[in-house]
């Protein structure tokens, strides 16, 4: 029998990772991902890139649309490396029959997120495909800018006692496309989607400033896991230091998901120098993305390679990386 | 009634530059593409980028397939603007059920070619979405590089006079697309999807090079009449000098296509001063790619912004951009 692709690889857990190291392996001298698994490529002196399609189901939700979600999306991965948004190249494959007023309702929402990062649109395609070969539209975009801290964030600069900070509540973009799927009320909660780099700039000259992701597909569980495997510290978080939006909780309880493995689109996690933590967490709050912003846990050199969270009844629950389906089409 | 995209829009004629330019005037100040309808776009520098969505059905076809076509349709792009294709980003759409091992001969053929271009895979991303959300599997490429030349290539460069080159036998990749899709016998023919940058590279340091574009959506005739359109000249080309395939003329016989609206992959237009043409020429046909390499016509000042063609029966046609359905999904 033919082995076939599972969507569970399409949501972020170690599924995805196995599939695509199964397709990065065949570019061999032609993989430059020398980055591993960071958000972002730099590919030539401070220039980096990155690339994110989009397949959100429903693509308008409280809180935002495919066309912003692409935005925010793709320059977060940029963001998240002290890396300034600059150019973006959109690919759209359209199916036919999909109203022209739907179409331009999402590229303005992507235009207005472009303008106000200051973003230049600097290429783009378009694809129309027979009705049923692809539902509604797809985009697909890249996003370029040049690094502006004095050294590349990332996972290599973790440190045993860094502090973990969470920039917002997380889980409620995945929250609120779980509880539309399944015809759940909202309770007043929207999508946490946002472009992050208002927020994070302010953090970038702080030399203490180590390693920063957007918890995306899979959630903030799965950003600690990754810190954790590629680096082979320990990672410690207070579940009762985690700000969850009531409604979270409740449509979590309901469906049965975990809101740690929740996809966030305007949530970042960070680590650095235990005696940045107040400046940055100051600086943070400072924006109306980061008033929630908390300090998490920390970082150690203890129970290498592991993630775990001390829960509200005094126990250590261990925090695995999510392995199949979680919920699909999230972004 | 509500207004629905059409298939039309995504052939690459007339409804496909409508719909562009009806998503781009959305991005007001944020639209970088100053060059307008080039292949490319120059973003910092001697920088260019240029993105490109792949759905062509079906996947594989004697000549190449979706993998191999993905990096040679977007370095192609970078390659007839003089700039040499150094990285690219690669998202893939991938519908749930598709067998893992096609999705590996298609990873594995881009692979090969970027290897063969000596281009960095610099990043990446995978979405699965449910079953019959998408059809089988889609590409997004976008490709990066510096240019080599020292003045950018471009159609703000044609000039009255200039020569008009074709480095290949146009039309095959189309017609062995609609071949398939209707159950012809392609005779032999295959597609001619190829990389352009090994067989462009050595014209660069000629100062009479002026502009150059690969004859993909919309063909041969789709590109003359944005060359026209855009700069105010004539073009005249005539009939006799384009060699055609024996098999692109038959397939285009029985099914009422026009070979100078079908895409070809791997063949591109070239406009270069005058007493440069037999240079060109000479450097395109001692490369396989380039062996059929033709003058066929030349930019003229006469009947500005119209394409005429001189037929074999001694009169003038009048090549017009095609408006709307030519053959979906050929790349």
């Amino acid at each position: 029998m033919k082995e076939l692709i599972s969507l569970g690889e399409g949501s972020g857990g170690r599924l995805t990772a196995q599939l695509i190291a199964g397709i990065i392996e065949n570019f061999g001298a032609q993989n430059g991902q020398k980055d591993g698994c960071e958000d972002c490529t730099f590919v030539e002196g401070s220039l980096a890139v990155t690339t994110d399609s989009f397949t959100v189901s429903p693509r308008f939700f409280p809180g935002g649309d495919m066309g912003h979600l692409s935005i925010c999306g793709s320059t977060n991965d940029l963001a998240v490396r002290g890396v300034r948004p600059q150019w973006l190249t959109m690919g759209m494959i359209i199916e036919e029959g999909l109203p022209r007023e739907e179409l331009h309702r999402l590229v303005k929402s992507a235009a207005a997120t472009c303008a106000q990062l200051g973003v230049t649109l600097a290429a783009g395609d378009t694809k129309v495909v027979p009705k049923g070969a692809a539902e509604g539209v797809f985009f697909s975009v890249t996003a370029l800018g040049h690094s502006v801290t004095p050294q590349p964030l990332g996972m290599d600069r973790l440190k045993d006692g860094d502090a973990l900070i969470l920039t917002t509540s997380p889980g409620r973009h995945g929250t609120v496309i779980a509880a539309l799927r399944y015809g759940l009320d909202l309770g007043g909660l929207e999508s946490d989607c946002a472009p992050l780099w208002p927020l994070l700039e302010p953090l970038l000259p702080l030399p203490g400033l180590h390693c920063m992701r957007d918890c995306t597909r899979g959630g903030l569980g799965t950003v600690l896991c990754e810190w954790a495997e590629s680096t082979g510290l320990g990672m410690e978080i207070e579940e009762e230091a985690l700000v969850l939006h009531p409604s979270v909780t409740a449509i979590c309880d309901i469906l049965g998901f975990d809101p740690l493995y929740l996809a966030s689109e305007g949530c970042a996690l960070i680590a650095c120098a235990p005696e940045d933590a107040d400046t940055v967490l100051s600086r943070l709050r400072a924006h109306p993305l980061g008033r929630e912003a908390a300090l998490i846990g920390h970082v150690t050199a203890e129970h290498g390679g592991i993630v775990g969270m001390k829960t509200s009844l005094g126990g250590t629950r261990i925090v695995d990386m999510p392995i199949g389906e979680i919920l699909p089409r999230i972004c």
